[in-house]
């Protein structure tokens, strides 16, 4: 059996038997297979796919590629969410308090970002002090003392997807449903989480720009799970517009603190309770209408922003400083030119603008301005009058400021009627 | 522009422009493309293909990739043919002296072979003192003077070719027709030929598996020879059973000093004579009919076969040795086990067994056996009886006849009744 073979047939569109997803994975991630000839495999997968044995398969080299968590020891479900990234995304740091704060265990490792804004990671270490890599002995205590973990990822979970993961990033075979499904699953079924809820995004703010192929994807993803005997839902919601008013990673907490404390925008609030009441039905704690019930009861009992205070604490973060974020050095509020209605905010540009100041990292080597971002002060539909404020940008260096001006200024539409009504949940499966 | 914008544009199958294509191409021959982008981008253009303007601006940046050789010192029409290479493919070897010594000039560039058997300049090698390097002034030198030379391939033509074609080696993107077509025509091109014949095999013994694809190749390789002002003809024929009887270096010599006497396998002389009055016809020396021939005298004269010695004595080859080569130390005799007739030899199996037995290299650095090989007894639609020989088996190493031989057993198909005639010629464009 060699590499060349396994291309070829792959190319051929013919399926690969199990011991040859085998070689190929396993003597990738042991460096005997050079990256080229993984590139032009994954290239090949792109165009022909792989059916659900290939995909099982896939999946199960990485998944076995590295150390697979077992929760068995800690009583009760264990929840675990994952988002498939989009702009101001802050959904984890809300849900993951709400539904730890109703009982149910969520040991929740995130990743860094690459392009647009930070990851949770990278959200979370806007906190003074917060450790995001707490040892295997500190992440059971808190999971059983706190019921809940806010960490990074281990250099140990699934470390094959980590590799092929980089690759794909340098040769543009990111965007392939197989590939996708195996890469989140992977990590997901190490995490031995035994519920899972993953948030598919659809739109302009993410690689997936149509709504059958997030229906594909999450599909796919659920298939993978249930193969594990996991209980996976799928929320697919509208990415089209950043979620909620902040983007960037300081923004993204204090705006998570606001939405814990009952003050959240509307998108925001209506994505968090239904991620939270699907955790919390798969998690047996009652339909999901009672479950959408008792996280609307989290927030306003105050019980999740306690919740999320804990955890912060637990992982050396300070309270306070979180509380009473500071705001960057150079600011730069972008005003609207004209009267009419917000008729879209486009979340690819905004995410650009973002970046540009300094939010997030082209290269994996970059370090982010934990400041910098953008806060929207209008979102879609709303009336505004020439001179008002459509954004604030926020940035330590002030000569990244006229890019991302320009960019944010692309992003708003501004027409002369209301735009028409658009659903955020598009679909739950 | 980046490498991973091209890639995104080729695998969304959107024609790149010519800048983009001069980024891809320069960017991997100066090796700031990394191998492993360059392999993505190979696999998703044997996905999409190549529009027209895409060819000529990829076969373009190859040629200019190196040196491009300027004939236009040495009078007359310069000539050039081109295999896309199969089992007992002398044929260069016994066309190059038969147009020569009727005055069209050829100045012959070939390679070294991978798989199967060697390439044309690994069967001169077997000639003891040939020199398949001569220097700049020698090849021209030659060209004058005795009308023809056999060369190996120069380091400088087309070294982006010779990159990429080893990266696609490695990676099994050989067979996409865009890619093999300006692979091929980018070193015609660069060599200088008025006039250029390609002879597209298709079959077993082939990557072309499909009379459709080898059509698709040879318009392709026309369109492109045509935009250069060069005329191009292609000969398409099968090669689903080995040319001739020989199969291997000193073995395929040989056969052609036969040939040139006067005596060659049926399906020899034909390829021969027709891929012959093709060059000559375009080189300007008559109707296609009237070259036929032209052909035909250069070897009942004598005159081909006395160029062929001039050819071989001008760059340092001994003709006794050559007029009366070595067998190898081991051989074997292949027997029938039944009476019948010949249906069929498959040429890749062939293939396979004289590489056993030493005629081919798997890797560049491997060193070939020049008296390893096949001689076949029969072929196809010959009659047999049970103990006949049907081909005998060459080797310096003992331990390779086993293997080779099993091949060769399954490479003979016996049936009851004579097969049915099959044309060796396609088509001819």
């Amino acid at each position: 059996m060699t590499m060349l073979d396994i291309i070829e047939k792959k190319k051929r569109g013919l399926p690969l038997s199990d011991s040859e997803i085998e070689f190929a994975v396993g003597g990738y991630t042991d460096g005997v297979i050079p990256d080229y000839q993984m590139s032009a495999f994954l290239m090949a997968v792109y165009f022909n796919g792989m059916d659900d044995r290939e995909l099982f398969s896939f999946t199960r080299c990485m998944i076995n590629s590295g150390d697979v968590l077992n929760l068995s020891d800690i009583s009760g479900v264990k929840a675990d969410k994952h988002s498939t990234g989009g702009v101001g995304d802050k959904t984890t740091l809300i849900v993951v308090p709400m539904v730890a704060s109703c009982g149910l265990k969520v040991a929740k490792m995130s990743g860094r970002g690459l392009g647009n804004t930070g990851g949770t990671v990278d959200k979370l270490e806007s906190v003074r002090g917060f450790n995001t890599q707490p040892s295997g002995a500190e992440f059971t205590e808190q999971l059983k003392r706190v019921g809940a973990v806010l960490s990074g990822q281990t250099g140990k979970l699934a470390p094959a997807d980590k590799k092929i993961y980089a690759l794909r990033d340098a040769t543009n075979t990111v965007d392939s449903i197989p590939l996708i499904a195996s890469s989140v699953m992977s990590k997901k079924i190490a995490s031995g989480a035994d519920v899972i809820v993953l948030d598919v995004k659809v739109g302009r703010g993410t690689f997936m720009r149509s709504a059958n192929d997030a229906e594909l994807l999450a599909d796919t993803m659920i298939s993978i799970g249930e193969s594990y005997g996991k209980k996976v839902s799928v929320v697919m919601s509208d990415m089209n517009e950043p979620l909620g008013f902040a983007i960037g990673n300081s923004l993204e907490v204090s705006e998570a603190v606001s939405a814990l404390s009952g003050d959240a925008p509307d998108d925001l609030k209506e994505l968090c309770n239904v991620l939270a009441a699907q955790m919390l039905s798969l998690g047996g704690f009652g339909t999901v209408s009672e479950c959408e019930r008792l996280a609307e009861d989290s927030i306003s009992s105050g019980r999740a922003l306690e919740k999320f205070k804990e955890i912060i604490s637990a992982q050396g973060g300070d309270v306070d400083y979180m509380l009473n974020m500071p705001k960057a050095e150079f600011q730069y509020e972008l005003k609207s030119v004209s009267d009419g209605y917000v008729g879209g905010i486009f979340a690819d540009l905004c995410g650009a603008a973002a970046m540009k100041l300094g939010a997030g990292r082209v290269r994996k080597e970059d370090k982010i301005d934990p400041l910098a971002g953008v806060r929207l002060s209008k979102k879609r539909g709303d009336r505004v009058n020439a001179g008002d404020t459509l954004a604030t940008l926020y940035t330590s260096e002030r000569e990244r400021l006229n890019e991302a001006a320009e960019l944010m200024e692309k992003a708003f539409v501004i027409d002369g009627a209301p735009p028409k009504k658009r659903n955020l949940i598009i679909k739950i499966k």
